[in-house]
């Protein structure tokens, strides 16, 4: 019963260094499937958050939760489980864990009884007050149950002087700074509402009458639901039984959405702010190959994440793509404890070199970003083992120089290969012939726009510039160090 | 990961069909091997709660806690749970349930970051005014974590607007109405403290300097402690490096210790409240065989709870004390999900009548108790069926005929046989050929005084007479009603 | 999936200075509720080994088997197993292992496939020429699925060239050698068989016109079925559609039942080879107390085994019997890996003295029987802590000597107290004012007999004597070395 | 510990419309770290059987075995397991259960301890007269422990009059028919043998001096080690201290590999058989062009199986390679136990159309094969649904007609589509606008023939031709029904 969660079930490959989503969010009203459809809409947003999913859902008198740690697949597909979650109204949550351990108090929906009545909420970002806010919380006798940012929002609704669910809700969001797209679940409503700057998704959709309110559109496919629209930066969206309205208690809400989550994060088959994840990568892989051509007899993606881009690539040069580097399909929850002699075989549990492919030949591989740099350099040693004259490495972003405070699991900047070194020494750390990155201007080309406004940028890009849309209040007053004091085992 | 328990692990063979201890609490502080010395001191209190267990210790910076469900010796006798449980103070809490689901928030000791620090409590009673204090308390914006009445204590102590820890404790004790032994740590400090009636135990003890605060003097047994004194009713026991203090807040503490601690929940090798409980249950065995005597072959203990008293019964009527039913005492978990076949055959499971030893006999059962009747019933046809010639039932209390709001998990009034039926009834409702009790006046007689003070009792023994010394404040008003908007699976 | 077990569910708190009954067996045939009847059945006989048991039933088409580590009543109460467990016959299994490892591959009833049908086979006892035996058997050919010495009787059915099956079994049990009580099942029959010396019990029991034949009839208690009578020494009982048969197929058998089935193996309420074990083990307890009087204020039992004893002991000697060392009920699997300061604690945690009833008196510690001597020792300075003015230790078997080589887990000869030392050596040993074990003559005048016959002794009792009736065919050819070439883990 | 297993960890998405290869193989002698290598071996060849693993070792004078249900990674990891599998030598084996139900006790390698000593078998195929030799051994007194193939040939081994085991191997090698790739070690030696045909691979590596014999070259790969060779058809290869040896004990050896291999089974990245896996398909995908044009917007594979063979199609038209279908990768244990609304959605918890490219388009899909059609149907419908202007499915394998009995899973043959309908039937039941299959003799040219050799044809192509190279001898005579007599639970 102890609640230690001893490894990440991870799915790509190179996953441990990459940059994370930290969340997957998602809310249906008024389907009597409520929370099969939320556990469908989970395991399709699973990219977003491995580490644990829970479920809360509303029979018109009482609240179910079931919260688990491990994938949606694993824990919510019991006939059991689901007939246990009741109701006609569901919030859901995948969990990757930044802020707060992994045990199981910490995963999300949190639930609370407040006065008026429960309130579930799901969350998908980081408050950049948090820690400010719980310390003035405690002071005045609030008693916190787990280390989330999400159970602040909980604690200002609950302290609110406003009468209505909804009205404490938006008191609450006038208090806290940060990237958030949440949804929330009271007896009558589901809320779901995104930060001013709109930094995280959130997605609004309907199937058989029931609207639903999710991070990405590919949890509406898997369920067969309609796409309707993005929520806007800033906007509250409230369903009930009268139906649906919005708010935009913000006066200037400005979008600048982050830009990773089409390098990256989101997956490949959603739309997300309007434009098809996989034509924005592989727009990429074209302008890349535009920006930094080279002589080579193939072009082989570094998989999964670098695919779109490679194929981008190869139709932009006219070179072969070919898959130079097969990936093992079953690493899940593989070789967590390894021996030395396991240990030092490194990334090659997790995939294997083409030797017959690539042995003579001069390749270009391409990737979506580097964070630590470490991956890079055993692709690069493992594609020369195999055999190849000669290796480029193309990367579909520019360099990441800087940490993202906004719900995303970066490293600290020093750990980021690309806030120590130049491109000339990064090439000769991860041992490439040649390393070239899309320029900043090229990726907001890559995206439709005519290149990027360097005085309102059209997106969140930080992780590139250090230009960060949103005050940083804790890491500004020192007040983001440690909270806990209670370790539990 | 999911919470729920389908079944206690219970060891008296008849345990379903008697009063039930609520729990057990133990704190020590001082001594490097807190932690250890906690979980032994919780395995000799298994007998009041095996349904969950949890132990939270203090290293001079930070609270470790670790919390299980399940017995003490599956849980906490691994080197790596205790060695997480780094400092010289903790406090533990063996639990069985009865207000509160059986999920692992609902383990005590419960912990709060409050604005001065961290504080765990554990808790031996039930608050009389939980309901009436939650309601007011949510109200104001605490948000609940468990359903338990201890954290109601816990708000109570957050919202107190004293500036010292021990002052917002005696703060919160002026606000509730209940029975409750309690034992709480802070980062500097042990409090102890029994509510004014002194309803359920807590005893102080000492080992190598360090003091130890615990319910029952086996606790100290099993480390090699000494036993000091009982706590007294109303009194606050701090303890911190400079030493032990007490005071106390109530004007006129009045003693009512539970007189079932004696008949039945405390084990016999403790001494309480001044005296051995061995020696209390001999002496009520005599009594019951004076007021009581019977013709009769054999004096036959139903075990083990019937023991001392039986050994007590044979002593003063000079009969043969014999081992009439054998106890299987690999019950465990025992058969949860038994066939038809295996739940018609009952009580059998658990025990065996002694046929080459009672056939043809006139024999005497004595046991502690008639709760609902069902056990006795099975016993003294199983007694029958192994050919007793007679079979008179001697029981060493009088007949149980009120409910416990203090503590202890007792059927509602309906289902208690006294609160139905007179004595004759009964005896024709299980089977045997006579059937007596103690008498109230004896039971006190055997507890050493002239007998029962009318006017003010000697003890608290609303459960025979339902004269309750503490007021039932949400039993009252109606407020005791379920809180939990939430299940959980 | 991995078997190892780490611990096994003990419970006598001394149990680990105990000698150990090896199995319990459990066959029925012709009830519509076999494997039910089985699963209760090896309840009951849960004392003769608890760390495994299985049953294969019988449906007339098919065998069914479960085989679980740990106890019946954790892997046998299912509805989903039982159900499984299909058919009118099956028989069952109790182990506690000696020979073989603990996987569940040792776990019996052993099932092969012969060439005229399926055999399942459960063994309680031990062949002195297994190793002989088996190295014939591998040398022809054969292949061992386990280490048991059950699949030694298995592979000599498999190759006896008689055509039936009991005519196999027949041939194969005259060529083995050892102390045995086995049943099996074939597609179309129950056989139960005693070794020629009667030293395992065996007895033949009906219910509802089905024959049971079980190792002890507390398990024909336990299902309310009619004791028949003992099996005899070397008798073959074959039960089928037909009804019952038995043979003899050894010339000469010689009753030797194992003596110490009556001082310690078998459940006071059984009754075998005719008389109650509860009715004997009070008779040794009163011939002790004429061979070894003492002054003395109390006859404290050693729980629970020296309870009957300690009985018979008070009665004798007009000495009041009391609960001088009470059991903690809760060990379980308890404190499986101490910490050093639990395991210094010692024999602590399973019990407590009453120091309430022991301080300042001369008492009278009654136990079955010296192992080792280690509990004992700790058990005689416990009750000194607890202030007893004098302990006097009184045993009711006489010393144990000799390693048995018949289905007992004794330590080697050099680890037994008696082999190494003298009475008066052993009292100081153990710390003891005196010590006094029944005499051989005084152990069978308390079973009935007018004494020992030196020349055929009525029973087996070369645990005393070191006069072993049956021939100990591997351990004199020094065939007894290990055999096992593959360890699993 | 019951041993049933729920559900198989698949990975490929239409995976239960595929055909499976049944093992795994990896042997390795004369390296300290034989066992760490084997489970990294038996990794990298996780494809071929996902149900169970296990690994014997030898450490000079004992053999240790680890057996699990499920993946390599999940159970062969941890130190603790590797640590317990001493010795320079050992075999493991990955299975995918065909005959022989899923208990441990059929997990591979088989042990038996004979005569001469301990031999470990691991074997990757399907013996043909298995069922009919089995019959004669047991009626001869063999004893089987599993229901498996691999266990006829222990015994056969067992019951060989040779001396040496390695005659012994090859005097049961003539008694068996089939197919069979088999590894096995003794205390000396490791052996390697392929059947007379050579149906299923096995190739020969060295690393470090030490020898390896295993199933593809993937798992030398991984490893770093070398490849040397493919064992020659009907050749027994012998390793041990004084080096390797090779020998052919049948007179006529004629290769007929699996040309399943090189279509779906193998992984892309081996080179089996002297032929790049990988090029091999894209070979094919290019041939199935040349045959089977068409004009459309983009190739979409069907994932992860029909890439390669897409690529080489786009290459061939000159369409554009497109991803079309999204595969989630977190499908694992997913829905074990699916509601009925889950299961109604079927195949859409494993990939998603990727609207936003599909519509609108004309595609052509390309997989390996169709074997019932229930996954071709619902991607046909899938990409339809995504907006889909014509759909054309593109088949690179002939249509699959005939059932194999060499150690592949394939449904009986009225559930194969192309047994029961002509091309375009089947074109209709799947939905398609048009449906093409490369022919028998575009798949040799692909392979680098001239075409098929109708009279003795290059490979064992039976699934698609009817024409089996081996007799089917437990088939044509009836003796393949079922032989197990005990079902465990």
């Amino acid at each position: 019963m102890t609640e230690h969660v001893t490894s990440l079930n991870l799915c790509n490959p190179f996953d441990d260094d990459k940059l994370h989503e930290e969340c997957g969010v998602f809310g249906i009203y008024g389907h009597s499937e409520a929370a099969a459809l939320a556990a469908l809409g989970l395991h399709a947003l699973q990219h977003r958050g491995q580490e644990a999913a829970g479920i809360v859902s509303h029979d018109g008198r009482h609240f179910h939760s079931h919260k688990a740690m491990g994938k949606v697949g694993d824990n919510f597909s019991s006939e059991d489980v689901i007939k246990s979650l009741k109701g006609d109204a569901a919030v859901g949550h995948n969990r990757y864990a930044t802020t707060g351990g992994t045990v199981l108090r910490n995963v999300q929906p949190i639930f609370a009884d407040l006065a008026n009545g429960g309130l579930a909420v799901a969350h998908n970002g980081n408050l950049t007050n948090a820690s400010t806010l719980r310390r003035q919380l405690v002071a005045e006798g609030s008693i916190f149950q787990s280390t989330m940012d999400t159970e602040v929002i909980i604690h200002l609704v609950a302290n609110s002087k406003k009468i209505k669910v909804v009205d404490r809700i938006v008191d609450a969001m006038h208090k806290i700074t940060g990237a958030y797209s949440l949804v929330a679940l009271t007896s009558k409503k589901l809320v779901g509402m995104r930060d001013p700057f709109g930094v995280r998704p959130l997605v609004l959709g309907k199937l058989d009458g029931a609207y639903i309110l999710t991070s990405e559109s590919c949890a509406l496919d898997i369920i067969g639901a309609e796409f309707i629209r993005d929520v806007e930066p800033g906007e509250v969206i409230v369903i009930d039984e009268t139906g649906i309205s919005s708010t935009s208690p913000y006066t200037n809400p400005q979008k600048r959405f982050c830009i990773f989550e089409h390098i990256y994060f989101a997956r490949p088959d959603s739309v997300v702010e309007n434009r098809s994840v996989y034509d924005v990568r592989k727009g990429i892989g074209r302008q890349l190959a535009i920006e930094n051509p080279v002589e080579a007899d193939a072009v082989i993606p570094v998989p999964d994440s670098g695919t779109p881009a490679a194929i981008g690539y190869a139709e932009q040069s006219g070179l072969p793509f070919e898959l130079g580097i097969i990936r093992n399909h079953y690493v899940g929850r593989t070789f967590i404890e390894p021996t030395d002699q396991i240990r030092h075989l490194g990334v090659k549990l997790k995939h294997n070199a083409n030797q017959a492919l690539i042995k003579g030949k001069r390749v270009v591989l391409v990737d979506d970003s580097i964070v630590r740099g470490t991956t890079s350099t055993k692709i690069v040693q493992m594609v020369r083992d195999a055999g190849a004259a000669e290796v480029h490495m193309r990367i579909a972003s520019p360099p990441t120089t800087h940490s993202c405070f906004y719900g995303v699991d970066t490293p600290s900047r020093q750990k980021l290969l690309a806030a120590q070194y130049d491109i000339d020494e990064m090439c000769k750390f991860i041992g490439a012939d040649s390393l070239s990155f899309i320029s900043l201007d090229g990726l907001y080309v890559a995206m439709g726009e005519k290149g990027r406004n360097a005085a309102t940028p059209q997106y969140c890009d930080a992780c590139f510039t250090g230009e960060y849309p949103i005050d940083l209040v804790d890491h500004d007053s020192g007040a983001d160090n440690e909270l806990t004091l209670l370790s539990e085992s």
